[in-house]
């Protein structure tokens, strides 16, 4: 039935498992969450509360053309697309979101940023939001989320962590490090259908301020309480999002995590990581592939070089590469550009990987190479 | 796996059930649709669309401040809250959204609808969409939607038509005509979860214009193809919505149809909409129970009346017997407010319902209502 909330088992359910994600990402007791189809709705939700706080007016009643200064948020130039998606459904606009160079790792430019604002501001723009990204869809990098804190505090800017890819490596005790600074945001998207292995739908975005959140979706004023007993006494799940009608996706997180625990999902992701360089070393080692980009966490991009190939004639090869690799299920390999550079792309998410299977992908890789690489084999037309 | 899109049978089968839900509801084999959660995502689809099209600028690159004049939208006092937490989100405010008031049947005023749109073209804002709806959540009242339909042409307005609680009607035989007009809509958002009887989520939007549908929210243009093979050819279905991350939740909604037809679930329909008609022929043959607004499909409000009882007291003693009724096992009856009248509500929306579990419920409301009446007995506080 409806999970839009009340008082069932399911509605408290629902609460424990925002209350681990909380856990998980170091986040106090006191914020608020909700869990949503995926990383795409988590990131609109949290950038929803950082429009309408960092605003200045009553945007719900007034909307986004009362504003005095007009909003500017920030992110890299890696920035997944949803984003852009949420700035226009906000109805702040694309102009509204800077996209900032980032480095040779693909990690935001601290520098860039903090020019980026400073010039904003001098044009009569209010900076509003930052958004890092820990773990991008291209290559996985992580920005540097404890730089990000200290300017986001700096500039009196709300931090938005999109942790789609990789917010959970907060709980892999090798690679944990890496997104260090992510318990600061004040707000973080993450994805247990990727990393905590529930099958789709199941997002979850953290807020650290339960009061922003709340005034940010709620309908029902707070002093209207909702019955004392029966099925509608309780939270209203729907008044911390979109969406009112709501499976009961809670369970298959909660079942996971009751059975397994967080540190088994925290080893599994350390694994994936694990086979992410162990993959990297075998491309460096064979003379017909390259890395595209470095690789940080459990996503590889790479390529075939082909000889003396270059540009659009090497994409062509590549995605011929690709097709066949999942034609002949082999693999699910799928191809990006990154600055400009189309590559391959691995993401090695699953707990049943092995490193076999990764001598395999580069073993066929190689082959298929060779075979399209001959003279005669139509390649895919740009 | 991830159902954003691409050349599998589950993407085909979800445009399957679009393609159903479009011969559903009479619109063109042309129309555009998406599957999402529920009736408050499908709207806000729907409205996005409106938004889009009716801005006269590149809102998506712009933003809403960018707009000459500012956008008004329309509904009928009854309009689900979902509406308003649209346009908020959507950056247009509650305040352009104006709630027109209703006649004795709880039907949008089709006269104070066009003075409302004159006067606001003479305050310098622009008319953009009218919402009407099929089936309100209070009390099941239809919009006109064939004078909305006019009226929206003459003056030049998207017609978004809620219908998650009655859209579904247009496939009853003996009902349909409730709903005559709906399929000059411009979108629709309805509820395979009600009416359907699949379970929790999924709602659908349907959008007659279908490039009106797509270019407000892909990210891809059109000019990129996908690849020409392999497993991320074919259409991506997250270019039509919010999502990225999609379940298969197609496969619920393809089976019930593939199983039992579209004429099955028409009769359960009207089965339900005679069981409503039941229900409040009862209530009025009932002296201490009195309706609180006419029934038109299969929601019945209604409250005991209680000896010379009104206002706060009255609500007070109609909630304990619903807490009673829910807490005792006997009916999942809810509770709402109708221009100000607070009542009990009565959804028949399961296929297992009979005529007795109604005359159990009527014998049950007053037997409570007797026993909650006697002095002594405490009442919820207002």
């Amino acid at each position: 039935s409806n999970l839009g909330g009340g008082n069932h088992a399911a509605a408290l359910m629902d609460s424990q498992v925002v209350d681990w994600c909380k856990q998980m990402m170091g986040f106090p007791q006191s914020a608020s969450g909700t869990l949503v189809s995926g990383g795409s709705m988590a990131n609109i939700i949290g950038l929803t509360v950082a429009r309408n706080a960092r605003a200045g007016i009553d945007v719900r009643e007034h909307g986004v053309a009362a504003i005095e200064k007009p909003l500017r948020f920030y992110g890299s130039d890696q920035l997944h697309s949803c984003h852009r998606k949420a700035m226009e459904a906000l109805g702040l606009g694309n102009r509204a979101l800077r996209r900032i160079p980032t480095d040779a790792g693909l990690r935001i430019d601290i520098d860039a940023l903090r020019s980026a604002i400073a010039e904003d501001r001098k044009a009569g723009f209010r900076p509003a939001c930052v958004i890092g990204t820990a773990g991008t869809v291209n290559t996985g990098a992580v920005d540097d989320l404890q730089a990000l804190a200290r300017l986001a505090a700096q500039e009196d800017l709300w931090f938005h962590v999109d942790g789609c890819i990789g917010a959970l490596i907060a709980i892999a005790p090798e690679n944990s490090h890496r997104v260090a600074g992510i318990e600061q945001a004040h707000s973080i998207a993450l994805d247990p259908h990727k990393w905590l292995h529930a099958p789709f739908e199941v997002g979850c975005v953290l807020i650290r301020d339960a009061s922003a959140h709340r005034s940010t979706f709620a309908v029902t004023p707070e002093y209207l309480e909702s019955t004392p007993r029966g099925l509608a006494s309780g939270q209203w799940l729907h008044d911390f999002g979109l969406q009112t009608s709501r499976g009961f996706r809670a369970l298959k997180v909660w079942m996971a995590l009751k059975q397994h625990g967080i540190e088994k999902f925290g080893r599994l992701i350390d694994q994936n990581i694990a086979q992410g360089h162990y993959l990297s070393g075998l491309i460096e080692a064979e003379p017909t592939l390259e890395l595209t980009a470095p690789t940080s966490i459990n996503i590889v991009c790479f390529r075939y070089r082909g000889d003396g190939l270059t540009g659009e004639r090497q994409k062509a090869l590549n995605t011929e590469i690709m097709l066949r690799l999942q034609e002949d299920g082999i693999a699910a390999v799928s191809d990006t550009t990154v600055h400009g550079q189309h590559c391959l792309r691995v993401a090695i998410n699953n707990h049943r990987t092995r490193r076999e299977d990764l001598d395999l992908l580069v073993r066929e890789t190689v082959r298929l190479g060779q075979e399209v690489s001959r003279p005669g084999v139509a390649l895919p037309s740009p």
